[in-house]
């Protein structure tokens, strides 16, 4: 896993999103009964919270399922911006993180222009780059040895040409944060780059879509930078995957620039009014992540005892070294005959040896405990 | 009313998406009571259909609301595909109608290229079309003595140079359907025009967001066309505008263009599993647009009783001459002063002088009839 010099990857072709099989694909392909699937590849929390059911069964939401959500989304605004700690007017919805994602991608991506990527990251960030008809500059990340942090010159050099910085962190597949004060460096050092050179800095957006599960955000840095957008959802911790909600922050002249690309309502009346809910009363999310804390502890212990090379992790996922790529698709093959998927790696990606492996709750956790001993 | 010519729009700055103000924005601008406010603007429905609040409050989803949802939203698909007469491959699921034209615009629309706009119509076209970084060519209609048709030789010599061509039939805000043949003509003209040119045609997204109040779709000319993208929703006669599901419908090579750009999961599993629902039994479907069909009659008779110059629609929505701009904005602040909300059309606009008027329930019309009566 060396890193590979700075590569520009030129948009002959925009990226498309590659889909994750359905449960029924798997349990097709593998011949294992639907109910015994896991998917372990999602980063999904295993329940939503308790709430949902209870608002669903209400059936009273912000305004009838006959008419469109609320065009401003104002009960949810207000309950995300004081979960997160910003004003109204610095905080925007989207259907789910990826709308958000893409927002950004209409607004400060023109096409022809460019965007730096550290990687190995979310597949999402190029793929909302060269749909743009831009080109995504892959700077590669600084390997597990160095917490797989993110090349700090490297990026900062890129940055000085480019119109937007994609960074998440805690980073997805590598399961660790920044190091402290990484990405207040990297955004201090854009606005002198770009003050040196008379132009505007480039856009940083800071994905921090598991953020609880470290229970520390960066969203303090928009005060100083105008030309940060952290990205936010409710997919992960809150266990709301399937409502798609997600939240872009900056500050408010910023959301101003992104608010004309919205579209009025994307989001669901069902989800808006639920994840309201959830904002407004976090104990569910709170108990979603101390559970999977404690899981995370047990399933990793258990895997290395296994014999496998289990990173360290502050996400709801591990990231599993196998040594070699064979080796990671024979476990991977292993795995899906016993219904559980596992994130595997396409060849020629700089982690085809490792699998990413969500934390599940105690049941499946054990079930990936027990094939790891198997297949050894 | 009179047509102007043919106008090229140069996206200096990309248009915006208007949104409607909210209940509680017209409420307190107004002083009316909340529970007053009657949308007349939005062309949505009365009521959801009955089986919407017993699905939810089943709880029982595609899969949980921690998980995603199912990536290939494939028993949507299903349902989607047998009440459109349609193979499961001709057909793509996005969030509302509005994701759908989005969506065109990213596989169709190349930045510098331009989208023809048989104006006046459904104003998110242009936004889509000039998000993209693509010029408008708007090609005005005929005007009311004409149906609004729009303007066969008009629309297909500016199809000659164009990337796509946005038809919206029965259109919004016109509220009537393009004369028999109009579009199997303009299709047919498009392609002579390309093949004598050696070029590929223009894109025709067909919109028939308003069909089922006609009961007819031209769905049937996808598989001569294979230019021609079609696009449905749930949001209108279907009564679930809240729960943002929307389709494309194209000949399998063309979706198969467009799936590459489709988010795996922007529609909430909650929405797949009522709109499922719903197409399964369209009874709640077919009652609202009995119910829609009735009370267009009355109330267009009872409005033109009124004073009002109501013009012929098919759809459920009425569009109301006033004659001038300045009595539409009177008659308009009037309404708004007794809590029901029409559609206004800004200065310039070839319809500044009208109102567009949603159908309602009994009771919301009746208080339309009464204000009508007392405003003149």
């Amino acid at each position: 896993m060396t890193p590979t010099p700075v590569t520009t990857n030129l948009p002959t072709q925009p990226a498309t999103y590659s889909w994750e099989a359905t449960d029924e694909e798997v349990a097709a392909r593998y011949g294992v009964p639907i109910d015994r699937i896991v998917r372990f590849d999602l980063n999904t929390s295993p329940a939503p919270p308790e709430l949902a059911g209870r608002v669903l069964a209400g059936g009273t939401f912000e305004t009838p399922l006959s008419e469109y959500p609320p065009a401003d989304y104002r009960r949810l605004v207000e309950a995300a911006s004081r979960v997160y700690g910003v004003d109204p007017d610095e905080l925007l919805v989207g259907a789910g993180a990826d709308e958000i994602l893409d927002l950004l991608g209409k607004v400060f991506l023109p096409p022809g222009g460019s965007a730096v990527i550290p990687t190995p990251t979310y597949a999402m960030y190029r793929v909302v780059t060269e749909q743009r008809g831009a080109r995504a500059i892959l700077v590669p990340r600084l390997g597990p040895d160095a917490a797989w942090r993110f090349d700090p010159e490297g990026v900062r050099a890129a940055a000085t040409t480019a119109d937007l910085v994609w960074i998440c962190s805690p980073n997805n597949p590598t399961a660790l944060p920044e190091p402290d004060g990484a990405i207040a460096d990297l955004l201090a050092g854009i606005a002198q780059d770009a003050g040196a050179a008379g132009r505007a800095p480039a856009i940083v957006a800071l994905d921090e879509a598991y953020a609880e599960f470290v229970d520390r955000s960066l969203v303090g840095l928009r005060n100083e930078h105008p030309n940060l957008v952290i990205v936010r959802t409710a997919s992960k911790a809150y266990g709301l995957a399937g409502l798609r909600v997600g939240f872009a922050i900056a500050r408010p002249e910023t959301i101003a620039r992104i608010a004309p690309f919205r579209p009025p309502g994307s989001v669901s009346t069902v989800s808006v009014t639920v994840v309201t809910e959830a904002l407004n009363d976090p104990s569910g999310m709170r108990a979603n992540v101390a559970r999977v804390d404690a899981e995370r502890d047990r399933l990793a212990d258990a895997l290395r005892e296994a014999g496998w090379d289990v990173g360290p992790s502050v996400t709801n996922f591990l990231l599993v070294d196998l040594g070699t790529a064979e080796r990671a698709a024979a476990v991977a093959t292993g795995l899906l005959e016993r219904g559980l998927v596992p994130r595997t790696f396409p060849e020629g990606h700089p982690l085809a040896r490792a699998l990413r492996l969500t934390i599940r709750d105690r049941a499946g956790n054990d079930r990936l405990i027990a094939a790891a001993r198997e297949i050894g």
